[in-house]
């Protein structure tokens, strides 16, 4: 009780707030917070009975954190356990959800907790945002993609066999909790795929952002130091609810986000998401993108090397065969994100500010994705 | 052409606004409306592309008028039938359509059009609100039901094993057009079912509305007069606009639509939904609660004869056996609009108005259906 409490009034508790549709909500971000999680629903009257939907791995490490803070609080939590991995985000997943949800008599009241990485968030967003038209929904991401990336702005969604994220909706959650200590059980090279979408939003948005990780990049992949955890997760969190609160329903300059993704993506899907994760996915898009910048004469060079420097410490997939790139081509086309006929891209200006392309010339993107193929090893 | 403009033009158009959270959306409500379909989504630029989710009945009679009206105005239709019927309202459905969207190459920016009842208006809203997370949708309702009811308020959803609409979104269409002509080839019983939303709108809010009725009844079941028809529906849709404007998510008095549902569903659950349309078991619900009403002393008598008078004219279902009490009143406390323990209720204070009452006492209610019940024929 007593620590629980000093927790909450720690000096490093920080928040945020995002605007939407439906109101503002907050993500509350500090060392240790996931004991708060009873205390914030309990004070913010939500509900007295919790789905909370997660995964074996997640669960074998916070279960007992998890649910010791919602019993002390007197709410009720049913655990609801997926197998780990991006093969769970499917429609079937969910209508195993929504039956157990079903069973277990939870009503239109009653809260769904996604307690896990991206792949919950996802999918027990997605769950939420239809049960019964929509129940309350809570965040507790557990990975740094999560905590910076995907449990903020409200997209949730579930894949599709023939394409992922096709499926899905914007239902903002009544609060995000994010707590930096439980990443200390990720794996590094899962710290790694976090750390791209942390450089893509100091490239796209933050300079200060940018020298922190360039003072600090590796520090954060293998042993960061609990305030540097912090302090980066919030500045990311903060650019990425700057953005969403401007534009929640991706019509305008949301698509900033994007950068690197169009290639990265690509990349994903035509090596059918094994071999890469996310963020080293993402980091080669962010290297195609700053050497279209660069082409298109968007980004002084200068400024394009020292995105470029940054990128190429990350760690390089020495397992991953060269995609074909008609292939990747045509998947980057596909992106749902696209009109027919055109490639909208997302350009750097400068290392910290971004700006979107809106009519990509094909032959000039194919010039970059070959020559980022050709350096890809065993070429 | 000419046609089509003097059919755009006619005075009988009536136009309805309805408020929601994304915008203010319209009702389009006139004779041969139909072909004007191609003309309001070209004046409002809304797609060039559009998927007419409809099912192979609907198809027969309308699929000439509406291609013709679409190709008229340049916009590509293509067609995604499914077989007639509720069994057709499942994720499953909604899977097989989001892959016919995909490989048809449809982006965020393609419009869905519902054309049918309210399976299909339901199903293809739900596909709308999730592919790519939501894509324009289009309502043109060709079922009595569907134009005074299911396709007005934004609710769509599919149906789960456990339970029908427990997965669904709250999501606005960008306009609805309904059309009383398409109405001339449903089956006598299908025109009653709607009627039966009918009287629920006037008993709930439209004293006026239920003097055409008392004046009109059978006739609009069998062979109502055009300008007749397009009065009622015009009306009944008015009142659920204003209902649902002001409490689009049903946090407040939107509830007040669910008269006579209470028991209505309850009774559809129990008996399995084939005996009894939507309308027959509305019927019966809103006896049981205008007999509610009068025992809580909420309601005059003069008043409740007067909408039980109205409701025993609707036609008798004679073949259905009766069904168990206990299993009706655990499906009414098992409505997904209940808190467990409480049943909140909707009753009638006079014919053209009605309240909630938040908290039934299970014992009059367990009278009520068992006096209901008792006058099933075969009892």
């Amino acid at each position: 009780m007593t620590k629980r409490k000093t927790l909450q009034r720690s000096k490093d508790q920080r928040v945020i707030d995002i605007r939407s549709r439906s109101g503002a909500y907050q993500v509350l971000i500090g060392q240790g917070a996931v004991r708060d999680l009873g205390e914030q629903i309990h004070s913010r009257k939500l509900s007295r009975r919790v789905a909370v939907i997660s995964d074996t791995n997640v669960l074998a490490h916070w279960a007992d954190a998890v649910v010791g803070s919602l019993k002390a609080r007197r709410i009720e939590p049913t655990l609801l356990a997926l197998p780990p991995g991006e093969s769970q985000k499917t429609l079937a997943s969910a209508q195993k959800l929504y039956g157990d949800l079903i069973e277990g008599g939870f009503t239109r009241k009653d809260a769904v907790i996604a307690l896990g990485g991206g792949v919950i968030g996802d999918l027990a967003g997605f769950v939420a945002a239809t049960y019964h038209r929509g129940v309350p929904l809570i965040h507790v991401p557990t990975s740094l993609l999560a905590q910076v990336d995907s449990s903020i702005g409200g997209k949730v969604a579930v894949d599709h066999l023939l394409g992922k994220n096709l499926v899905g909706a914007f239902y903002p959650p009544r609060f995000v909790l994010c707590d930096p200590s439980v990443l200390s059980t990720l794996a590094e090279r899962e710290r790694w795929s976090g750390l791209a979408e942390v450089v893509k939003a100091a490239l796209i948005a933050d300079r200060e952002l940018l020298k922190l990780l360039e003072a600090n990049l590796e520090q954060l992949a293998v042993n960061p130091s609990a305030p540097l955890l912090l302090e980066v997760i919030q500045r990311s969190i903060a650019i990425k609810a700057k953005i969403v609160s401007r534009d929640e329903l991706e019509e305008g300059d949301r698509v900033l986000l994007n950068f690197g993704h169009t290639v990265g993506h690509a990349l994903e899907v035509v090596t059918g998401y094994r071999p890469l994760t996310h963020g080293e996915a993402v980091v080669l898009g962010m290297r195609a993108a700053v050497a279209v910048s660069l082409r298109l004469g968007r980004c002084p060079a200068a400024e394009a090397s020292r995105a470029l420097g940054l990128l190429s410490r990350f760690p390089l997939i020495t397992a991953l065969p060269p995609p074909d790139v008609n292939q990747v081509l045509e998947a980057a086309r596909r992106d749902k994100k696209n009109a027919p006929q055109k490639i909208r891209f997302v350009v750097l200006l400068k290392a910290g500010k971004a700006a979107v392309e809106p009519m990509l010339e094909p032959a000039l993107l194919r010039e970059v994705v070959t020559e980022l193929i050709s350096q890809f090893p065993g070429v």
